[in-house]
């Protein structure tokens, strides 16, 4: 059973990403550690006591359709209410609209914490959040007024619409249509596929979030707009007025996160009886610019999936940590006791969980340290383009990497179970099916690790990247100069990593200035994991030698000298192998 | 859906595996290659059109346990029964009993094409055939002539029943007692679980092996005796006698393989009404001495599962390879169509199906050549003891190896398939699920790594494993001389990978014989993988080298310069990181 690992997340926050810097140099206005302490502290009470005891539940009913109606699991509608009553959905939004305008490093913490009680739960606020954002920086006052307040206290909840059957990592393909009505509204009709709480039973009204053509739109994605497309119209007076024309005609038959009801939304198609047809919408922003304010929202939302692979990496270690220590099988050195040994005494079963272990505590530092610069950038000042452009950077890495990392810690989590972990019921397997979607939603990983190397080495005239991997040198330089010998070789495992990092990155920045681009592209999956992995291994490193703890130097050790190393073939593989896929590349095509 | 590679296999078997050599020395007798590639074809036509097409029902209803009945799925009693008609179950079997005797390599390319259509349906004849073969080497001329010829012809079938709550990989824990009857025959008590096809409607009789203590046995694996318990007495004549006093009590709610039933099995719990308590048993081989007969079938079920990771792997690489030609998204340079891509333009996702496809054909080379050895070995003469050196030594890595590529290789085709592939009626996340099991069962992948490092480096006195390694150089010598362009760099990378296999084999040798046991075992794991790279990497050149054929160059090369890179870090992991294991792994133990 999961248990928020509080200390360890608030030290992360505070030692490796940053929180103590910026909170004592006055970036967050009043907050303090106290007052940070004292939120996660109660988030992790409820992520442990309120929302765990629900995943297996919502995990074997699943989500409900029937006559367009979703129900959630049974208990699911109370945990979202006490949820919502606690403040959390509030936590980051502006205060302006009721919000707490806390920093988004909270925002992850605790964010990470509903996703490792359950992936299913924590994916519908979060979408909300999403909805939170792209309303109060690109919407109209009017838009605000009316929805803002209550979808920042969860009151209602938002969804983002983007898929269609065409389209998926293409947005180029969309076809859904918005008609302008000439009251100032829209008339939206079309099929969208895969939307996340497209429907349920949390709340009385949910806002839709909507990406559209208009009839005179030009072809790609410079002719979308974004549409914000409520289930229940609004009165005047605040009170849900008539059914708007949409409805969820299906639910998904998913291998994980049963209990997030994965709708096909229908709108237009007459569903509002005694009404022209046409779902009624509102423009967000202006027209043709939706993808703009689309990719607001996807940036957080691709940190946010990032952290569900955290999250869940996290519940399975927990789980297969404590399930070593009881499963007892064999005879072992390093045990003295009565009988068989527990199984966490094997060192094959130590180097898994070091494994998994680690690689959590890797992607956690890396996703933390994107919220930072992420709270920075919104901080102001002269700094703010360089800390926006370290989200930019960080982003895909975090989204990817730490995706990775869930499905391949859930997966080891099973195999420590052994037979047991085959079982549903042990809950191991239940992990790595919840786990399995995060590499694949907010833009697949392969996505991810395209618009690292297309967007992102670019930043700043291609020099931000060298300043971030100069930064990580500096923990390097510190390893070293600390001499503690419970760091055993990692500054020269550390430093060869970096080496690989900057060498492959230099690489892949003449390929693109040389219009070299499949070769580039080949490279881009194993670029982004040498990336994570070198920053990976330098924020343990950080860890470590911010409190002298042995058993984080341990820890670093363990990572530096038994996974940091896959950064040679990694870099082989980017600089020497791109040509291979091509050639080899070639017979996979059918005729 | 799946096609059956027939050619592939084939092609593998003869040249990279050695069959074309066995058959032209007369080491198969008058099999010819014309009657091995009739048996491939019609396996493959059966695989293709009749297994296949069942594999999703099997999935969706699952076996059903009723009033200690237990109901396969629809269809599935009538599968059985076709292929049983074709000869299938008995292949390999002695033709003394009505089998046809046929080699093992031809035994395991079938298996792979059965498992390939679906693990759930593979799994129940594999354990007929480890039944057959225990009771072939070690049973009584009497029990060979009441059970052996219907468990060859598939009239009915056997299980192992080995594993107990308390004693999974540790069978020293075994409590299942056995008492002499007085008339030469044993009662046998006790609970089993996770007993694959325990109970099924496949067959009007299952006859189940059974692992037992008798009363005044040695403690330990040395105490434990193999008993031959039906589920139905046998009459003289051959007629189906008594229930006997055995009964399934549950079935396992599985991650996959959902048609197979895995039962708890109850032995002498008073089921047979109006007897005395207790299962009727008959001793196979000698008192006390059970383990040698199980380890007996255990050798051939362990690579019987490895080909279970080669079959999944083939399924979904082919499942991923329809997808990417099929789905459109984006634009890629070297496609010159009308419209959006099909994704296998993208290099992206042609290096994920490179992986997919070269790690299968890696995994099967090493499988199949396990198989070869097998044969080599029963076919006898001076080298029969050098060639089960090498069965024994390559087990471990067929079976873990190629269960990490089935897992690994699935989830890459759910990847491929984006949102599509988390949609389970996508039939791409149920491979995954299915694929899930092999790494786990007939020994931990961990269990096999501990197997390869303690039991078979120290075979020959340590010489065989020397002789593998430079038999795998004879290969990259004839790359070298070959000048072949369309190697790339593949002779220099597989000239390192070998280079760290010898180092970290001598090293792991070297710390066994100074007892440093747990340095050694924390490489385990790491040392089989880089095993099987430098193994598969070699295979697959020899490959390329038989025909000269330049698709199968370009795969040996994308190999070589984008996989087997891996063999460096896991060098080291083994010789400099496992010290950092033990130090970082104490925090791991709960007090």
């Amino acid at each position: 059973m999961y248990r928020a690992p509080v200390e360890e997340i608030s030290f992360t926050l505070k030692h490796v990403a940053g929180l103590k810097a910026a909170i004592e140099e006055g970036a967050f206005g009043d907050l303090g550690e106290d007052l940070a302490d004292a939120i996660l502290q109660e988030a992790g009470r409820f992520a442990t006591e309120e929302v765990t005891p629900l995943r297996e539940i919502g995990d074997r009913h699943g989500a409900v359709l029937k006559d367009a109606a979703v129900t959630t699991p049974p208990g699911w509608k109370e945990l979202y209410a006490r949820w919502r009553e606690g403040g959390w959905n509030a936590l980051q939004a502006p205060e302006e609209f009721g919000g707490q305008g806390l920093p988004a490093m909270l925002g992850v913490a605790v964010l990470e914490m509903w996703n490792s009680a359950s992936i299913a739960f924590g994916l519908g606020p979060m979408l909300t959040m999403g909805a939170v954002e792209a309303v109060e920086k690109h919407a109209s006052e009017a838009l605000k007024h009316t929805y803002l307040e209550k979808l920042v206290s969860g009151e209602w909840m938002g969804t983002m619409n983007l898929t269609e059957p065409q389209a998926g990592s293409d947005l180029n393909a969309l076809r859904a249509r918005a008609e302008r009505a000439g009251d100032g509204t829209y008339r939206i009709f079309g099929q969208k596929i895969f939307i996340t709480y497209g429907e349920h039973d949390f709340t009385d009204n949910i806002v839709h979030l909507v990406l559209a053509r208009l009839p005179d739109a030009p072809a790609g994605t410079r002719g979308i707009s974004l549409f914000l497309v409520p289930k229940f119209l609004v009165n005047e007076d605040g009170s849900l007025g008539a059914r708007n024309d949409l409805f969820c005609s299906g639910l998904e038959h998913k291998l994980g996160i049963h209990a997030s009801p994965t709708c096909t939304m229908i709108f237009g198609d007459g569903f509002a009886e005694g009404r022209e047809p046409g779902a009624v919408g509102w423009l967000i922003g202006e027209e043709n610019r939706g993808l703009a304010c689309m990719f607001t929202m996807m940036n957080n939302a691709r940190l946010a999936v990032g952290i569900q692979g955290v999250a869940v990496a996290e519940a399975a270690f927990q789980k297969a940590l404590a399930y070593a220590n009881e499963r007892r099988q064999g005879k072992a050195a390093s045990y003295s006791g009565e009988g068989m040994a527990p199984i966490v005494h094997h060192p094959d079963v130590q180097r898994t969980l070091l494994s998994m272990k680690t690689l959590t505590q890797a992607a956690r530092a890396i996703c933390y340290s994107c919220a930072h610069a992420a709270d920075r950038a919104r901080a102001g000042g002269e700094r703010a383009q360089y800390w926006q452009e370290r989200v930019n950077l960080l982003t895909p890495v975090a989204k990817a990497f730490s995706t990775d990392v869930g499905v391949d810690v859930a997966s080891l989590g099973v195999q420590v179970h052994g037979g047991m972990g085959f079982i549903e019921e042990t809950g191991a397997a239940a992990l790595l099916r919840d786990a399995r979607i995060a590499p694949i939603y907010e833009g697949t990983n392969g996505i991810q690790a395209i618009d690292l190397l297309t967007r992102k080495l670019p930043l700043d005239g291609g020099e931000h990247i060298g300043g971030y991997i100069a930064e990580l040198g500096g923990i390097v330089s510190d390893v070293r100069s600390s001499n503690l010998p419970g760091f055993g070789r990692s500054a020269n495992a550390l430093d060869d990593a970096l080496d690989d990092f900057s060498n492959a990155t230099r690489h892949l920045q003449k390929l693109l200035a040389n219009g070299r681009m499949d070769e580039a592209l080949a490279g881009a999956t194993p670029y982004l994991r040498l990336f994570a992995l070198a920053a990976g291994g330098a924020y343990l490193a950080r860890a470590a030698l911010a409190d002298g703890d042995e058993e984080r130097q341990a820890l670093c050790r363990f990572f530096a000298e038994n996974l940091l190393g896959e950064t040679r073939p990694l870099r082989e593989s980017i600089v020497e192998g791109a040509a291979s896929v091509g050639v080899a590349g070639k017979a996979l095509i059918s005729d």
